[in-house]
């Protein structure tokens, strides 16, 4: 079974219902037939790329909230963070365009290092004071080595803004397709889909739900073809 | 949409289907958005690793054929493999057991190598004069480097008998499940099976039905959750 995570680095959320995912996947007894695919949203894709302002500055202009509504948001934050065991600093986080992480999530599937990038990027951007936008390309690349990518071909992703940007764009088109227009969303075997920081019961429920309707396969209606087994190789007429 | 494709190193109506899909997927207008994964099945999963054989030998003695039917069955492979532009030796091929091959598969799949290091390892058996089964671990480590991965971990992979050997079998386990008894076996989105190295025009066929048939997403039913979307981040109650 595969899920697909459609996530931001910029979502507090997405940190959140991914700790709530894992906690339910761990305890699944088919977790070793699951396959985890981390997809690019983005929150904020308008925004410049230097654009870069301090999460509760973002709050109040972006959504009008006052200063103590978004600090009361963030402390609640913090607050669910806690309880899945993750560390989340309420104060001092940045906010600001993230397409370059997600190219570089995308070299990171190819390198099969994507879950190890993305929850540095998490752990960066939420729990310590390694800001993933104000240090440029340094940071990034300081993570990507961290995840066990080459810095060197990460630096190269980077500095060609073309690397990886149409996987970035297609990921995007197929949220909007599947019907997410808020991240996380969770998508099982592209039959079944979860929106949101669920609790671990319900992606439990999903899971289970998911794997119990697995489609019988269906095969193509086919002409007799080569193939081999455990009588030999049969050589039929050409086709 | 997701093609997965199980395959044996030494089958060779695996090189060959391989070639008809990738013709079939290279007209297929939704190409980029086919994701191709490699799975392992072993065609003589019992013979001792050291025990490697010349092709026509193993056939006479394993299926009872003449040598003479042994040999016209691959001069028919050869010539089908040559209406596909493949390269194809018909005499002094080796055939042995593929467990270590299947091994580094798993390895180069999370390196995001796979499609180099399977193409690589069939041109090896099928079209050079370079036995994957007599050189020991050295033409292994060879090839995988040939296709981007780092030598000493290869090497690490293939000294350790326990790497990757329990996904290996979980890909056998699951062609078992799902009606397989010879390779290739393609699979599309889990829903369509292919068996065989069917023309391409089959393969268009089988990759135009299931991706019109793409099933619509059923959403979980589920409690408010934390989610951040264009209105920003919405803090629900705690679960």
């Amino acid at each position: 079974m595969r899920v697909e995570i459609w996530s931001d680095i910029a979502c507090p959320w997405c940190y959140v219902g991914k700790a709530r995912f894992e906690k339910a996947l761990r305890a699944f007894p088919h977790r070793d037939e699951v396959e985890v695919v981390h997809r690019s949203f983005e929150l904020d894709p308008d925004r410049a790329r230097g654009d870069v302002q301090p999460v509760l500055t973002m709050l109040t202009r972006k959504y009008g909230m006052s200063t103590a509504q978004a600090q009361a948001g963030e402390d609640d934050l913090g607050a669910q963070a806690a309880a899945e065991g993750l560390e989340y600093r309420t104060t001092g986080r940045d906010h600001g365009n993230t397409f370059d992480m997600h190219r570089l999530l995308h070299l990171a599937g190819e390198r099969g290092r994507q879950d190890e990038l993305i929850q540095l990027l998490y752990r960066a951007n939420f729990a310590e004071e390694r800001s993933v936008f104000t240090e440029g390309e340094a940071r990034l690349v300081e993570l990507a080595e961290e995840a066990g990518l080459d810095a060197e071909e990460a630096r190269r992703v980077l500095a060609d803004p073309a690397a990886y940007a149409d996987a970035v764009r297609a990921d995007e088109r197929e949220a909007a397709e599947l019907g997410a227009n808020g991240v996380p969303f969770f998508v099982l075997d592209r039959t079944y889909g979860v929106s949101g920081a669920q609790p671990a019961e319900v992606f439990t429920q999903a899971l289970t739900q998911a794997w119990g309707e697995r489609p019988a396969l269906k095969l193509v209606e086919e002409e007799e073809a080569g193939a081999c087994g455990p009588d030999g190789c049969a050589v039929p007429p050409r086709p």
